[in-house]
């Protein structure tokens, strides 16, 4: 079963955009990396569009090619998604935070703040990190998975209690009767596993939504476990319509063993629109972002249709005999989408162009192209929303927001208005305060 | 030698003010605890009256007596510093962040983040905690004080070390050459001690002023040489002009034994107005904020003064069999205040109202009171500036902007505006960026 209408948040990071030369694109300042202001426009123009939620990735370590390309995450997103509470009323703000590296109590606190600053609009991207320069920044070793996922149950549990360790009526502001809180409704939560532990209470209320909203964004059977458990929405890596209703289902299925309601889990699949008045010039667009990074790609581009390619390749076609010799690796979902583009004939510039080896879908063309992508995928039942990877923010947010957004709308695919001011209501979450205690129940 | 103008902070916590009763004040809306609007309205009230900084002092526990007080922190320093940092343009914003429950990746990394986007106004109150209930929150136990104050040297080395991990020139922004930052001019820290470790480098480029300033609240030895060895800024705790000289000199001698000029660091002694058009008013005001809060303190007041003081003698003076028997408290340094105030002729509830038991003088009377307390003070070279307590922020902040500040001002102790944008600027603090490296040279 889907929901009648899809429901959209967009993913935020540098200050440029998801494509690696954004941070040069005509219009771009490219001084944006600490630009706080420019962090706040995106976040209203996504608003403008009626996007349930930003959704922040993060790494704790410096990567990528700072040569050419902007590192792909903003400075800190806690304080980003902060700033952007302050400049915005309804979109939800979601932020990734490890629970590898930080202390149960810090993100509670943090998260809960947020959560209040923002009248409810606040969502924690539960993850664990496995990347050995991140636990370099923290003097550590990678433990094993199983330890890191214990870690992150009881992390998120721990979270979860001190969430919920003012009870709703807790808060008195009685100035009249110069009661300020019921004591005995604000409690210590004494929750302890084997590697976090935490006594509570935060010194923290409710918010409007209650408290943050769990998000989850790993893959394999811990990460799905996790997910089933605790997660309202699971932001998904998904190249195929087939691929992205198998991961919903396992995830439906992961709540469901839960002991949940899997219409409480919601699927996200990615998408990183191209989008120009002809598919020419969306096409165009994308051949200019990637000027840089295209003749790193070729090689790779190669082993994926098993081909020898090469740099001086770049502006002509697979010729027949190439055509003749291909074979899809089997390694890379994306194989499949290269080859069905380089049959076209496009160069192999344009094919990497059409986002082969991005990390989501990328339709190509007007904005018809993305709602038509977007319209397929929902009605086959391999996502209950998308997380919208926009490839320029400073005037891609506005593209998708004046052509894209209005299209599902007449279609009836997309809300007319936010249902409400906060992330638990343009999400469809349900209520939770403090544990889940479906979780915890002996009964079950 | 004190320098020809003091500096102001003012301390920010709960929305409220710094008197317990101030959640209740007349005028003052009891959700403010919650509402970052109030944060940033007392922020901008304290930046009209140029206010070097706002600091923010935290505690990683919920402690108080909540039925009838208000905790006396912010919800988080951090964020609420974030959402100041979006609605003020000159006010530093200093908050306290524990290096003992803290990872130095991550303080760095959000300390970095508030400084570039207040533009270079970000200090950091580096402080150990020692509080078990705060241990407790983080399913830990304290560690003796050694262990302790290594840590923090460790992680404030590192953090710093982080800080400096790009060189200044390293962020080229060369759009036309696709040259995004010069990776060899981005280098790790891999600095590690008994303690903490990290391998950097942070993902931030420089702010306006470099790095954030470092501030230091901690007493002792081991305090002293923390403070003299990082800190540009400390945050006293003193009640008598003697006393405030011989911390402020104490503070100046662990400078100078770390290789640094004394008057890199400046001195703040506290301070607690209650300031009213008469005496009487300015006690009044106390008077009705202390309400709830002062007969518990009555058995305190006796024991400072050697007396056993009862609730019943609230409305009444000390009699003269009292005043024959006093023994001020040599364990308590606000003895002496008590008795003077009590030898007035004060009842026991106004010897409380002139704030005997609290954590700073008091100066009591119109404004130009508190505004004498501060000349002698300051001119007695017992501090360099001050951090004012407000007793309820809501008008407090303006009375003391609008009252005292033209006094000093006229007086030519005060500045008539701020020397510059950044934190640094307006403490007269030295430039650096990275380590000090007069504390890492081996020549010294």
């Amino acid at each position: 079963m889907t929901h009648s209408q899809m429901i959209l948040g967009m993913q935020l990071g540098n200050g440029y955009g998801s494509q690696p030369a954004a941070w040069r694109a005509p219009g771009v300042d490219p001084s944006n990396y600490t630009d706080f202001d420019a962090q706040v426009r995106y976040a209203q123009a996504a608003e403008r569009g009626k996007f349930a939620f930003l959704f922040l990735p993060d790494f704790l370590a410096l990567s990528g090619n700072l040569d050419h390309e902007a590192p792909q995450l903003t400075l800190e997103p806690m304080l980003t998604l902060a700033a952007i509470a302050r400049g915005t009323q309804r979109i939800g703000l979601v932020a990734t935070g490890s629970t590898t590296f930080n202390e149960p109590y810090n993100l509670a606190r943090q998260f809960k703040a947020l959560d209040v600053m923002s009248h409810g609009r606040a969502g924690w991207n539960a993850v664990t990190t496995s990347d050995p320069a991140s636990a370099a920044n923290f003097g550590r070793q990678i433990a094993a998975r199983p330890q890191r996922y214990q870690r992150a149950h009881e992390t998120i549990q721990i979270a979860q209690a001190l969430w919920g360790s003012w009870q709703p009526d807790a808060w008195l502001k009685d100035a009249a009767a110069g009661r300020f809180a019921d004591p005995g409704k604000i409690q210590p939560i004494n929750l302890g596993g084997e590697h976090v532990a935490s006594q509570g209470p935060l010194p923290i209320p409710p918010s409007e939504q209650g408290q943050p909203v769990i998000f989850s964004a790993g893959g394999g059977d811990y990460g799905l476990e996790l997910a089933g458990r605790y997660a309202s929405a699971v932001i998904g890596a998904v190249f195929t319509i087939e691929d992205a209703r198998a991961q919903r289902e396992a995830i439906r299925d992961a709540a469901r063993r839960a002991g949940r309601n899997p219409e409480e889990v919601k699927f996200f699949a990615g998408v990183m629109p191209a989008i120009g008045p002809t598919k020419r010039a969306a096409l165009d667009r994308r051949v200019a972002l990637g000027e840089q990074t295209f003749p790193a790609r070729v090689p790779y581009l190669g082993s994926m249709l098993g081909l020898d390619l090469e740099v001086a390749q770049l502006d002509r076609p697979l010729s027949p005999a190439q055509l003749a010799a291909v074979r899809p690796s089997p390694f890379d979902p994306r194989s499949p989408r290269a080859l069905e583009v380089a049959r076209e004939g496009w160069t192999i510039r344009e094919v990497l162009a059409h986002g082969v080896i991005d990390y989501h879908p990328t339709p190509v063309g007007p904005a018809s192209v993305t709602a038509d992508h977007l319209q397929e995928w929902f009605e086959a039942g391999a996502a209950d929303g998308f997380w919208v990877s926009i490839d320029v923010y400073e005037d891609g947010i506005d593209t998708f927001v004046d052509e894209v957004v209005p299209l599902l709308q007449e279609r009836g695919l997309f809300h007319l208005d936010y249902e409400g001011p906060t992330l638990r209501e343009n999400l469809g979450a349900p209520a939770q305060y403090g544990l889940d205690p479906r979780l915890t129940d002996p009964a079950r």
